[in-house]
């Protein structure tokens, strides 16, 4: 099973933000409802940008998002008392983004973890930044899963994110994280990958192939998790097909259920 | 270095059969520079469809292909005596295409190919038939490889072909040959692999969807050659971001030639 994570009740994003500011509770609801659609499996929800109302913020969102949320939620903050008051709040068991090993981020995270009932995104980011090498990802990968299964946590709630870094500042970045990705698959059995898609065509044109094309090879090299915009028509009508290729979908009924649905 | 084989100039393609039965020249030569501009690195010939008439189609091919062709030719025959003349007829070493393990193919094959300057599209298929598992293939692989080797044909010389059947009559079709891409690249190092794109997608609709997503995974498999259309924009604008993507596109600079020209 391949996890989508629609990424775009994020208040980043500025069409969110304006909503968020303006308690514009239908705006999100519809965005969340055709995300849904669309195949997201969980929803992730941010509210980091406005500072100083993230708590106040994020309780809105999740408020008004379970009223049509069919799926689970992805809660995204860096605060865990943001992620205590939110995991408080929702109904199904989440997924939580996310832990790192920056000291700072890990060990407050390390102790709200324990005990919860969850999926968690893992960055393989550390206090000497982001990986360099397939090996170094690999590595941090390892510490991340023996220190979240230290406190209990089930190898089949990790998501490892190896973190792509953009195409376009090194033309090996693809390479070195589709091995990390074939290295954790292989190495760290029972264990997801995760990425998001839009990092890896930072600062090119046609920024959309890049990210569908990076999802198909990533598919392809085992990760089975993606946190991308599911209204992206293309993007997910390559997944599909992607998900058909790899022998994912008995006769092809997705792709076929799709097709006459005009989403291929 | 991928290798891109253009599959166009084949007569059992109604127009290309149209123009050779009316000996129209520039409409031939028109397709084989247009394949050679979308990047086709060899132009495949195959004059097998009108029955009786295959030598001097071939030979006709040739003479006015090589006349605007500015990169070799794939002379693509189960007949030796033509595969023999249209070697006579080629200024570069050609890429031949095909032997097979099946015995009256492979018998007349063997000793037509030793000696010869060539690259070798080398098909898993053997008396039994179509491969059936990731094994199987590899296997038919190894036979091939070694039959090769044993008349002095280079390893770099060989472009083994796994069959890819369509993934409408097994979901489970693109993942036999993935594993198998991946099997000889890593146990018959310094093998190429080459596929057909478009008996992947046989009974489904929109095809070039999951041609070029087949492509896409295939390379993240370690496939380096491709036998397809290389007018399909879709199909070259996937096959050149994941180039970018697999790290063989330094500064990124053939993703960004392609999208100043409009091929992106």
């Amino acid at each position: 099973m391949f996890y989508i994570v629609g990424e775009r009740i994020n208040t980043s994003r500025e069409s969110v933000n304006q909503a968020v500011s303006e308690r514009n509770a239908s705006y999100i609801q519809q965005d969340v409802q055709k995300q849904q659609e669309a195949g997201a499996g969980y929803i992730d929800v941010n509210a980091g940008a406005r500072i100083g109302h993230e708590m106040e913020d994020m309780q809105w969102l999740l408020e008004i998002i379970q009223q049509v949320a069919a799926v689970p939620l992805c809660i995204d903050s860096p605060d865990p008392e943001v992620l205590e008051m939110a995991y408080g709040m929702v109904k199904d068991p989440p997924m939580i983004n996310s832990i790192s090993l920056e000291q700072n981020r890990f060990d407050i995270m390390i102790p709200f973890l324990k005990g919860k009932n969850c999926k968690i995104v893992a960055l393989c980011m550390d206090d000497s930044g982001m990986p360099t090498c397939t090996q170094d990802i690999i590595d941090r990968a390892k510490k991340l899963v023996r220190e979240l299964e230290g406190i209990g946590i089930n190898r089949d709630c990790i998501f490892v994110d190896p973190l792509m870094q953009p195409i376009s500042t090194s033309t090996s970045n693809g390479a070195i994280v589709l091995d990390a990705v074939r290295g954790i698959t292989r190495e760290l059995s029972g264990v997801h990958t995760i990425c998001g898609l839009s990092n890896v065509s930072y600062g090119l044109p046609s920024r959309k192939i890049i990210n569908r094309t990076f999802l198909s090879v990533m598919m392809a090299a085992g990760l089975d998790g993606a946190i991308c915009d599911p209204l992206d028509r293309d993007l997910m009508a390559t997944f599909k097909t992607a998900e058909m290729l790899l022998g994912n979908d008995d006769f092809c009924a997705g792709y076929l259920k799709a097709f006459r649905a005009g989403e291929i």
